[in-house]
């Protein structure tokens, strides 16, 4: 399994309106793409920092499963996201190892990447997302 | 400010033996260092993945930071860290910025970093660190 690097840092907010105030004025990070991701119930928002993206998540509805972790655990970092190529084989490889698979195949996230979810009980606490670029 | 990238990713486990074997075993990362960090009372394992580390936190005393979160949250994800240039300027603009700074000077973290930490009720509920290898 070839995970390369961080793709995306997913962090929960009330507003992305409010919160971009930290991420731009005081950080210095640029927001380059908006975008709702209708499936998950999501307003997203990214920034760029070397490798990796600030994925800013601000739920579209209390019964979402972003709006549900604010309610439950206030806003904070949601999810890591490994990029990989190959999404499909390390799907197989982590189902095989016994990794609780929330999406058993990839489906589409922001930004058009094929991506899937392992559930934090067998990631040791952490929501995890592999996900793969599949037109780099 | 100049934030180049993610310098690690801090995740609180009960056991970093136990967790080796998921980021060793199934992701296939490798560890290329455990240190333990007296003042924070953790023990430390970090694995390097693009230009990012994920840093496993392992509680040394159940009244240190990481023991209060794991009680008080679980295992998971603990704290995102920003590499800069130029600390001290950094913490110095943060703080005129309104930011509530943890460590109001760098202190000594893992792997001999200047390091310091910015309270999450300034940061939208993430526990973020700032810090510079001077040694680079």
């Amino acid at each position: 399994m070839e995970l390369s690097h961080i793709e995306h840092i997913g962090i929960a907010v009330k507003s992305i309106d409010e919160a971009r105030k930290y991420y731009e004025g005081i950080l210095g990070l640029t927001c380059y793409a908006v975008e709702e991701v209708k499936d998950q119930r999501v307003k997203t928002a990214f920034f760029k920092i070397g490798q990796t993206k600030i994925e800013l998540l601000e739920s579209t509805d209390p019964e979402g499963p972003v709006g549900k972790f604010i309610e439950k655990k206030g806003e904070g970092i949601h999810h890591i996201a490994f990029a990989t190529k190959g999404i499909e084989g390390v799907l197989q490889d982590l189902d095989a190892s016994g990794v609780n698979l929330i999406d058993k195949t990839p489906r589409k996230g922001a930004e058009g990447l094929d991506i899937a979810f392992l559930h934090p009980k067998s990631t040791y606490g952490v929501l995890t997302e592999i996900c793969e670029d599949k037109n780099k």
